[in-house]
């Protein structure tokens, strides 16, 4: 049942849980529902009684491209029957009901697929209809109830996206994504010597033009600039455009400086000894 | 402009981030996005330059509700209006561009967004078109990239499911729900010492029917019943039920043993001493 559904385009994960859509209404939802899991690397879709039969071609139109994950749908009569060959089944359940069961979080339900995939089990995760929800029975079938943490007070939750959901948590659960980097591609991140050639080049110019002509408080503006470039990294590239503008900006002073010493927009009282270039 | 979206009905929270949708391009996924917003608890929505223009009532059929997330939309020209009023400025980038700039995961982003609201700073999360996605000088704008963890070889992500699973991360971030609880409700999980009184009710019952006639294996059998019901947490409402059942098969057994004594299909000879009920 879950054979074909292995296209290399879609990376599948051998062992990755079946999600099972009970009672679905909307073939789109269906269709929506399988693009969601191959975002996050679920493939085994099941049908428990489509309200519409299946296939839908509708389905199709929504799956932007997860194709092969609805041509290896199967179909099912009943919640016992699509479960019948899984070791371990989670039933989404968003509003609280009066059953004995441990109740997970996608994240925690996610970890815990994980594991059983590790032990070569299967497990499979229970959607229910989109208006009603799973019903007694169909939790009945369940080892565990999964409940997103959401909104308590706007829990309609549209099912491609409950399925998003969980998918998402399915794959992040194994991944490894550093939480933030900085992405730098071709160039590099500069070394603190590279850091400290543009600072000084810098500062020589500010001296330069008298921007830091207050003695006194001239080690404290030095320090705030440093401040200023040390906050994130900078990359080499980075570093040979700031030597640049701080060139540029000097040449275009200096030059304006002779063109307009006449001119009362420009005060070359501000300017500071010129001829220093960084080398 | 997020004044009059903060409905009792839908728990905002004053400083939660604004989902800016830049150049969207159909109402329904608009209206979509601002579901999956209030599922997860972020209320303030602007768009950049709607394909379609705005209001489109198309948005309000898929909000499922979430309609003064809709109501209190503003609209803008350019994303630099959009981010004008914001202290950072999030964009998400499903690949990779060359772009020197922080890259974070949704939990990352979540993460950081939950301290500048506790600064109470502003954050905004840039989504792209649902073809395109942003273009360079949208990023341009941005303080950082967050790229999801989701399968490479499937990328194409909704507009609202990429809101969905932001949303949700923003959420799950301030939520401290554990992966996984025993949900009780009326009923409490029954001590040690009432799951010890019903074992003991069970192997009498076990010594009396016969089942664990052979001596040598009793111990290691009684042990691996007492694994058994020790593996999850039972309620006292389980265990009353348990004992209810080991009775009742009891007295069936007596009586079906007083009944058919003579009858092949039940072996006195397996049958302990009777009499033995539990107090």
């Amino acid at each position: 049942m879950t054979g074909r559904d292995g296209g290399a385009d879609l990376h599948p994960i051998g062992n990755s849980p079946v999600v099972i859509l009970v009672r679905p209404q909307l073939a789109d939802n269906i269709g929506a529902c399988a693009r969601a899991m191959a975002n996050g690397g679920l493939f085994h879709l099941r049908l428990v009684a489509p309200r519409d039969g299946w296939p839908q071609e509708k389905a199709w139109r929504t799956a932007s491209g997860a194709d092969r994950i609805l041509e290896a749908a199967s179909v099912h009569d009943s919640v016992a029957d699509a479960v019948a060959d899984l070791h371990r089944v989670f039933a989404t359940c968003p509003r609280p009901r009066h059953i004995v069961k441990p109740v997970l979080t996608a994240r925690g339900a996610a970890a815990e697929m994980r594991v059983i995939a590790e032990r070569a089990l299967s497990a499979g995760i229970l959607f229910g209809p989109e208006r009603a929800g799973l019903d007694n029975d169909d939790m009945a079938q369940a080892d565990a109830l999964v409940r997103y943490p959401l909104n308590p007070a706007f829990m309609s939750l549209n099912l491609a996206q409950a399925v998003m959901v969980m998918a998402y948590e399915w794959w992040t659960a194994a991944d490894d994504t550093p939480g933030r980097v900085l992405m730098t591609n071709e160039t590099k991140v500069a070394t603190k010597g590279r850091l400290e050639n543009f600072l000084t080049h810098l500062t020589d110019q500010l001296d330069a033009c008298g921007f830091l002509r207050n003695l006194p408080k001239r080690p404290g503006m030095v320090r705030n600039i440093r401040h200023l470039f040390q906050r994130g990294e900078v990359t080499e590239q980075e570093l040979r455009t700031l030597h640049g503008i701080v060139t540029e900006l000097a040449i275009g002073r200096r030059q304006r400086g002779r063109l307009e010493t006449e001119d009362g927009s420009f005060d070359p009282e501000t300017k500071g000894p010129s001829g220093r270039e960084h080398a």
